[in-house]
């Protein structure tokens, strides 16, 4: 049994996951919760060394396969390692990114297929799902107009894809997300840092009685 | 359609392998054929460098499921950037270690059982197997003394386990390899490099048909 509540935040490259994670553990933790701020891939030594490995890859980089497999063994480790721990001690876990984005990417839009990555899920981390998972949104303008700017050659291996990989991205993050309406809530992230933070605790206190 | 032979070696730690995998490759090449010589965790960039946080991890040490995804995932990247495409071209393919090494290790001695490891497989590499597995045995107690004279540090991270993991890793050898007699050959190592040697190529012209 676990005591604690698990939030992850998921979308594309650079709707503001990271800033709107650590705004949340702030909120968090003025409510007098206990707030584990983590991310993914990493979170753990392990875990952050895969991560490494996984946005610097050696040689050739990656296949599909090899990197599903890669992200499923960096969650192994901090789910074990981190994130039930902190759950099992009543934490409040604030992730940037956890399953929906292995589904997203190399289940979806990577074309290894959405089973596949639920079974990796599954063998990996006991298939461990937050208890609400929030979808941030850009519009798909802004989201080209960034990608673009990227291209300059500070991506990593898999922000630097192109703009068709990220498409099928986005378009796969609306679609986990409508059909799981329990754990999944979309916000639209066109809007200052505030406006979708106020937004996020709106969302947060609605579905996991924040002030409870 | 693969034109090439797959051979692989396996075994319990320190019964041989690299140095019979070396005497196979060069026996071969004598009989005029081309030959990729490999191993694992290993062969190929990206899976040397995940060999290196298997054996040397950071932090804590891997649990059960991650390093079993780390194993697959070095697999993956070995077989889709070496092994398939050798194979493909018609070479003899000559690894020291492959899949059976993480049924026994993984999945018999760690505990994780041989369903989750092939499932694993059959994602990350589509479940390729060797045309003849060799398993090299070597007596019980020759075994514990060598494993008793790497207690004094030098020991990987897997490699180092205690007695019982290493038991239970050579029993699961031993029950993989009866429960296929047509990919296995099981082969006793009590005897000089030389000798082993010669049982060996008796045993690949015998199923392979060395000299067809």
């Amino acid at each position: 049994m676990t005591l604690g509540r698990f939030i992850a935040f998921e979308g594309g490259e650079g709707v503001g996951k990271s800033t709107q994670a650590r705004l949340l553990a702030e909120a968090l933790e003025a409510e007098g919760k206990t707030v584990l701020l983590t991310r993914e891939p990493g979170g753990t030594d392990g875990a952050e060394a895969i991560r490494t490995l996984l946005l610097d890859p050696p040689g050739e980089g990656w296949g599909a396969r090899a990197e599903a497999l890669l992200f499923a063994a960096a969650r192994s480790d901090h789910v074990e390692r981190l994130v039930r721990p902190g759950l099992e001690r009543g934490d409040w876990v604030v992730s940037d990114r956890f399953i929906d984005s292995s589904r997203a990417y190399q289940g979806f839009a990577g074309g290894l297929g959405d089973d596949a990555i639920r079974t990796l899920h599954e063998l990996g981390s006991e298939g461990l799902r937050p208890d609400l998972t929030i979808v941030l949104e850009a519009p798909a303008e802004r989201i080209a107009e960034r990608l673009a700017r990227r291209d300059g050659g500070t991506a990593d291996a898999i922000g630097g894809r192109d703009g068709d990989y990220h498409a099928r991205v986005n378009a796969a993050f609306r679609t986990i997300a409508r059909e799981d309406p329990d754990r999944f809530v979309v916000i639209a992230s066109d809007a200052t840092p505030a406006e979708v933070h106020a937004r996020i605790v709106e969302a947060v206190t609605d579905r996991l009685g924040l002030r409870g």
